[in-house]
C-alpha cells in the first residue's frame, strides 16, 4: 500500500462549489425581480453547428454561439421555468444527500406540476443545466441507470451521509465494486497503482483478477461493460489527473471497441459542452486490427454494419492520423474483427501474460 | 449484525462434490476402456418433447426420456469427445481457481484442437454437461458475462484463491457489490437481514439504500439489472435456502417485469434439467397492473408487442391462476404500464415509505 497521496477533500470541494454554483444561480433571479428586471440566462448553443471539433484539446467543444432565455419573452418562459425548477429540484437533491435518474427527474416534475411533454424534454433540459454551469449532471446528483466495476489497491473516503468518513479499500472484493454514487463522489485517499487498465468486458475483467493483473502491473482494473456510463468516464478522469494514473483501454478487437476507446479518450460530441468527462492522456492498447494478424487470432468477417461504421469514422475529425486511422484502414484490409476472448485459444492467460506487457511496452512510444 | 448463523463451508463443500463428480466420470471411463467396454454416457434429454411442466413443484422439469452417447456409433463420437474434453477442462479450471465465460470455453477449445462450429454447439455442451451431472454451470466455474450486485448487513466468507478465509460485510459499499464468482461461491457467516428485495432497477436499488431501507426493513437489497444473470438466480436461492430469508420481487409494472418475476421464482424452460435456480417461495409483490390505478401512477399505453407477449404468456402454464393470470387479465383491461420510477410522481421516497410496506403487508396472504 501507500506512494501517492491524493489532495484530500477533492471531492468534498466540488459539492461545495456546485451548491454555490446553484444557489447563486438562485439569488441572481430573485435579485432581478427586486430590481424590476425581467431575469434571463445565457449558456453556449448546443446546435450541431455550434460543435466544432479542437485540435488542440482533440476534443469537441462549444463555439462562440450562446443561448439567451429571457422571461420578457413568452415563448422562452417553458423552458426558462423548467431549468429553475430543476435548479431548485437538483439543490434539494443535493442537500438531503438523495440521488436521482433522468427518468426519475421526469416523473419528479410532475410531483410539481411541471410539464414536461416526454423524458426527451427532461433530459434536455437537463442537459442545458449543465451547459449553463458547466457540470456534469452527476454534480448535481443525477446518476445514469447502468453501473461498471473497479478492483485494485486504492483506499477511498466517502462523503455520502451516512458514511461521512469511512474508508474502504478497493481490493478487498475481488468481484468488484459497482462505480455509482458513493464512489465517484468519494475523495480518493491512498494508492499503489500507477496505471488503470480499462477493459470493455466483465469476463476479462474478472481474469485480470484472478491473475493477480493488479499487483503484476501496479493497475486499477476497470470493467467498462461496453461503452462506460458517464460516471465511470469521470471516474477514469479523476483517476488521472488526481492521481496521475496512466489510463489504458483494452477493447475487443473491432470498429466498436476503437470508439470505445475513443470516447474515454476524447469525449463525444454529445458532451462538448463539458470538459470533465474526457482523458486526453489515454491510450487505446488493443486489440489492435493489426494485433489479429500479428497474433494469428481467431476472427469473424465484418459485417455489412461493421463496414459501414468504419467509413463514418473515417470521415470523423478524432480519428484523423495516428493509430486511429491506421487501424479503421487496417480493420477494413484484412475485413476482419476479434474479440478479446479469442486470445484464449493459446491458453487462458496468454492474454495477462504476453499480450498485455507487449502492448503496454509499445503504448509508451504512442 | 448478528442473529443467524449459517452453515459454514457449504459452499466449499459444494466445490468438492463437483470435483469428484467430475474425477468420477473421467474414471468410469478409464475403466470401461480397461475392461474393453465402449465407454457411453446417459443424460436427461432436453428436447422440447421432453421438457415438462411439473404442478408440484411449478417449474419446467425434464421428463423420462433420455440421452445416450456411445462410442460405439461413429456418430456419437463427436458430441462424446466434446463433452469429456469440456469435463476436462472445468477440472482444470476448478484446480486451479480460474473462472472462464461460455465465450472463453469456445476459444479455448481451439487450443486443444477440439473443434466445434461455433459458440452455440460449444454452448450446447457445456448445458449437457449441466444435464449430465445435475450442476449449473456456475458450479464448474463457467460464469455469465453480466453481473448484478447486492448490498446489506450479510458477512461473507472467501473460497476464492488468494482470498480464502477472509471476510468482508456487504453493507460496506453503499453503490453495491458485484456478485461475480468469488461472491458466489463465498460461504455466508452472519446476518441480521430477514428478506431480500430482488428490485428490476440500479436506480431504484440505489434509491433504497439512500432511504436506509435494509435497515428499515431488515433486508438484503438485490439489484437484477433487468432479467437477472443465473449467478443472481441462484444466489437469491442461497439465501432462500441456507438463510432461510423471504425473497421478494419489485419490477417495473409491466408484462417484462411479471415475467422476471416469474423466472426467479419458478425458473425457465431453458433450464429445466436444474433445480438450483429457483426460488418457489419468492413472491411478486409490484408493480402489478392493479396497483398502477390503485396508486394513480402515470403510465404508457401498451405497444403491440406488450400484448402480444401477454397473450403468450397466459397460455403459459406457469401462469396458470393466482395473482400471474390476474394482473396479465388486468394489464390487457385497462391497456396500461407503468415504470417504477412513476411513484416519484408523488416524492422520491414514496416508494420506500408507503408503497413497499403496504405491498410487503399484503404478500403475507399471497
Amino acid at each position: 500500500m501507500s506512494s501517492k497521496i491524493s489532495k484530500e477533500g477533492i471531492a468534498s470541494a466540488r459539492k461545495r462549489e456546485v451548491r454555490k454554483l446553484l444557489k447563486d444561480l438562485g439569488l441572481r433571479i430573485y435579485s432581478d425581480i427586486n430590481e424590476g428586471v425581467f431575469p434571463e440566462i445565457n449558456f453556449p448553443s448546443r446546435s450541431v453547428r455550434n460543435i466544432v471539433y479542437d485540435e488542440r484539446l482533440k476534443q469537441y467543444i462549444l463555439g462562440k454561439t450562446s443561448v439567451r432565455r429571457s422571461t420578457h419573452n413568452i415563448k422562452h418562459i417553458r423552458p426558462f421555468t423548467q431549468l429553475i425548477w430543476l435548479a431548485f429540484f437538483v439543490k434539494k437533491l443535493i442537500e438531503q444527500g438523495k440521488t436521482s435518474t433522468l427518468r426519475d427527474v421526469f416523473y419528479s416534475a410532475q410531483a410539481y406540476d411541471m410539464e414536461f411533454m416526454d423524458q426527451s424534454e427532461s433530459d434536455e433540459i437537463i442537459t442545458d443545466l449543465e451547459a449553463l454551469l458547466s457540470k456534469a449532471r452527476e454534480d448535481f446528483n443525477v446518476y445514469p441507470e447502468e453501473r461498471s466495476a473497479i478492483f485494485g489497491d486504492l483506499t477511498i473516503e466517502y462523503t455520502v451521509p451516512g458514511y461521512e468518513g469511512k474508508r474502504l479499500n478497493l481490493a478487498s472484493h475481488p468481484d468488484g465494486y459497482l462505480i455509482g454514487p458513493s464512489l465517484s463522489t468519494a475523495d480518493f485517499i491512498d494508492t499503489s497503482a500507477e496505471m488503470v487498465l480499462a477493459v470493455e468486458k466483465g469476463g476479462l475483467f474478472t481474469r485480470f483478477v484472478e491473475e493477480k493483473v493488479h499487483n503484476r502491473y501496479k493497475a486499477l482494473i476497470i470493467d467498462t461493460a461496453g461503452q462506460p456510463p458517464r460516471s465511470t468516464r469521470y471516474m477514469l478522469r479523476r483517476l488521472n489527473q488526481e492521481l496521475g494514473l496512466s489510463v489504458y483501454i483494452l477493447t475487443d478487437g473491432d470498429v466498436y471497441g476503437e470508439h470505445i476507446a475513443m470516447v474515454i479518450i476524447s469525449g463525444s460530441a454529445n458532451a462538448a459542452h463539458l470538459r470533465e468527462l474526457t482523458v486526453p492522456s489515454g491510450k487505446w492498447i488493443g486489440v489492435w486490427g493489426s494485433d489479429i494478424k500479428k497474433y494469428k487470432l481467431p476472427s469473424d468477417p465484418l459485417t455489412d454494419m461493421d463496414i459501414k461504421r468504419i467509413y463514418e469514422l473515417k470521415k470523423d475529425p478524432r480519428y484523423k492520423g495516428g493509430i486511429w486511422q491506421r487501424e479503421l484502414d487496417f480493420f477494413l484490409k484484412i475485413r476482419k474483427k476479434s474479440e478479446l476472448e479469442a486470445f484464449a485459444k493459446y491458453g487462458l492467460t496468454t492474454i495477462s501474460d504476453k499480450y498485455l506487457p507487449e502492448k503496454l511496452e509499445i503504448a509508451k512510444s504512442l
